[in-house]
Formats: structure tokens, sequence, C-alpha cells
């Protein structure tokens, strides 16, 4: 058996030992399975989301980018994140105090929790709160106003119920919610193989914040396997001066010398 | 009509929009492909080696790693190269004055240079001498001892006739070629989708030359996505100062600041 994703005209399959785990929740089809190449994979829609093999290319990147541009990051927020991945990379630095992850679908939280481990860990951290809800209503209705460091948005592709991630109004939200020297992060998909999706991320975000920086990484099982995370801010000048004191333990990919090697613009 | 790679347990395909050349010669059958998402493709015995798409991550990173630590760079040989992508990047440098390309097949040469016009227009330079040839012949017969400065090994992975390009004779016949302060480079595989041949490409280079670097690029449309090349020398130490006063203009993905951040070791 094989799981297969195509995109465009492009299909990338993997041979299936097992498969762990098969949903169809309220949102989406999930699906676990273990593959012979790349460990453990998680599918939402089939979908490529993230594997054993590869997923510290994505996580540390999304993280360790945002995070070299604060020294003093006390409250994080994660959108989306549901495998745990980036919760686990957020909580390597002490400075943090509350890690907040909103993920509309409890069911992706439960499954990665369980069949996931090497990304489900980052559940484990005491400092993690997890809000299974959609961003919108939690950014609403939770009020915390001028309160995160750091948002981190660790979403799917904006298409679908995703769409909306890469919107003025929920740009918007994500500012009230964020304190004066806050940073925004979001994945921006592959310049290599959705250039209109990347390029519209890019644009929306510089109409919404003062400052916008575009970082490159590599995510080998998605699209194009070229990646694109765009930060973004209001009162924080990003560049590629490490600004953060705390360097993150047993990363597999990240180290202080990549962030003016990744930076695009 | 689609092009697929099969590699261990991962499958690899491409939708092609038409079949540009097809030939069996005397070592292996060579295809280039229009894709519609990959532009040209360049297949050698069924594994892809090449697209308009991504070829510069994959010829910026092998050339300028090389010539960022050497500052007078006159005489360059390229082995294997055949697509011409290598020779383009060499013939950027000024201080360059013969640039040497020893292929094993003619007909990938010719194929190339009519058919992936992107990479083939390196054998446009007037300072490129090619040698239709095998490199063990070559590196025996045409004498040129104590000669290269940069010796680039831009071949197919190490099974089948590519097999020699790792090991210990071939090593010593290249020392022989290169100059006293002469550095080797060679492709060294996928860490992540060929370990074993990743290592044994290190193992046996640190056992012929006494300073060794590997360092990583991507290159998305072989296995794995995350590829690895390392530099050899005897005499130059290898690191993350640049020491090439030359900067190759019109690169798409080599800036100086990837130096540090792609070195590995």
């Amino acid at each position: 058996m094989w799981i297969n994703e195509l995109y465009n005209n492009t299909l990338l399959g993997m041979k299936v030992k097992e498969v762990l785990y098969k949903k169809q929740s309220k949102y989406q089809l999930i699906e676990i399975v273990d593959t012979y190449d790349w460990g453990r994979v998680l599918m939402l829609d089939g979908c490529m989301m993230t594997s054993d093999k590869d997923e510290h290319f994505y996580h540390e990147s999304i993280t360790h980018l945002v995070m070299s541009q604060c020294n003093n990051a006390k409250n994080v927020l994660v959108i989306g994140g549901g495998d745990g991945g980036t919760l686990r990379e957020v909580a390597k630095y002490s400075q943090v105090q509350s890690i907040d992850l909103v993920e509309i679908d409890e069911d992706v939280i439960n499954a990665c929790k369980e069949y996931i481990p090497q990304t489900g860990i980052g559940y484990t951290d005491p400092r993690v709160n997890v809000y299974a809800q959609d961003a919108f209503e939690f950014l609403k209705l939770e009020n915390k106003q001028n309160y995160y460091d750091v948002i981190i948005c660790d979403g799917s592709d904006p298409v679908g119920f995703a769409e909306v991630l890469i919107q003025d109004n929920f740009y918007s939200l994500c500012k009230q919610a964020m304190t004066e020297q806050g940073i925004f992060i979001t994945q921006s998909g592959s310049p290599l193989a959705q250039p209109e999706e990347h390029e519209l991320t890019k644009k929306n975000l510089a109409q919404s914040f003062k400052h916008t920086k575009t970082a490159w990484s590599l995510v080998p099982i998605y699209p194009g396997s070229y990646w694109s995370f765009t930060m973004a801010s209001d009162n924080v000048e990003l560049s590629d001066t490490y600004k953060n004191s705390e360097t993150p333990a047993n990363c597999k990919f990240w180290n202080e010398k990549l962030l003016p090697a990744l930076l695009l613009n």
C-alpha cells in the first residue's frame, strides 16, 4: 500500500508499512501511517503534513527564526500546530512562561499525541495550554489583549477552512493579542511550487504589518521542498542579528549561523 | 505521460508535456523531457539528474562552495557534469583561465547542449575544453600533473560505472593532478535518503585527504531533497572563512552568507 500526494503535476508517493489511524473528523480526513522511508506520516485530507524523518526542518525553522528576533518571549501562541512539533521547539526556551495552542481539530491533537510521539511530546510541557477551537473565536473571546510576545501560525496551506489565516481581519486580531514588541510568523508556502500563494501571503502581511521578513528553509516532503516562512511585526525591526541569548538545545537542523543565510529580503 | 523515479520506498513523479530526446548510448539510457512543473528534465537510466526549476541549487552549491575556499583558481577540472551547469557556474570567475570537462558519455554532452540550453550554455565559454572520455583515462593519459587548482566531481551516484568515483585510486589520480593548494569537491549523496553512501563517500575522502569538510544543500528532485557536498584538500584548511574576493554574478541561490550555514562539520 502507498500514500500518494499529487500537487499540480508532481506526485510524491511513499510505501506504507502500516495504517495506524484513520478518521473523518468534523473538519478533515485524518490519517497517520507508518512508512518505510519517512517514519510516521500525518496526512490531512490527503496532504502530507509532517513525517518523523523531516519534521525537524519545519518545526525548528518556524520556531527558532521568530525566537531569534526576541530575547524575552514570555507568552507564546501557536495557531494550528496540532502535531505538537512547534510546541516541542518553543518549550526549549526557559524564558517562555506560557504556551497556548489553538488547534481547530481536537481529533488531530489526540491522534498526534498517541500516534506521533516524536512531535506529540510537545504537549507534555507543563507550560502548554491547549484550546481545541477556531483561532478566530479564541482571539475574539479569550480577550488576551496585548499579551503574546510571539504568535506562530503553523497552519495548513491557505485553502479551505485555513484560507482565513492569510486575511486582514485575522492579522488584526493577532495584532490586538500581541504585545507592542510582539512578532508574528507564519509558514508562507513554497516559492518554487506555490509562487502565487507565497506572494499573496507576503503581500497581505506587508499590508498589515510595518516590518516583514521572509526566510527560506527546506521541507523535503512538501511541494517543491524549498519552503518559506514570513515574520511580521509593527515595532520590531526584523534582521539577521541574533537577539535571543538562549540557544535552543538538541536541534537537528537549526543553529545561529542559519539566520543570516535563510533570510531572503 | 509521466516520468517516475522510485528510490527505496519513495516515488517522485512528474507529468510530461513532451519527450524531447531519448537514446540508449554506449553507457546509459538518456532521456530529456519537458515537464509541466519542473521544466526540462534530464534522466539517466531512469534517474532524474537535473531540472530547469531546481538545477541552480545543485550547480551553485557544488561550484561556489569550493570556489569560496580559494582566491586564485586558474585551472579547474569538472569530472562528469555533462549537463553543463557546473561549467556555467565556474565560468562566472574571471580568475579562471581554463576549464576542462571530462564526461564519459558524448551523447549526454550533445543532448544537453541542444535540449537543455539553461545548463548547456556552460559549454559556450571560450575557456572550456571538453574531453569526452573516461575520467581515469584522462587523468592517466593527459599527464596534467600538479595542474588543477580545483577539481569538481559532478558525477552520478557511486553505483554502476560511477562506483569508481569514490575509490582510493581515483582520489590518488586526482591528487596527482592537483596543485599543492588544490581543492577537490564531490557531491556526497543525501544524508537523509542515502546515509550509507553518504558516510562511505566521507570516510573514503577522509582516508585520502588531510582535510575534509561536508556541506548540506537542497536539491528538491533528488532522493530526500536534503543533499550534501564534501570538499577535500591536503594543504588547504577548509573553513567558513570566505577566501575568494570574486563574487559570482547572477546567482539564484548562492550568496556568501550561505557558506557558514551550509558547512556541517
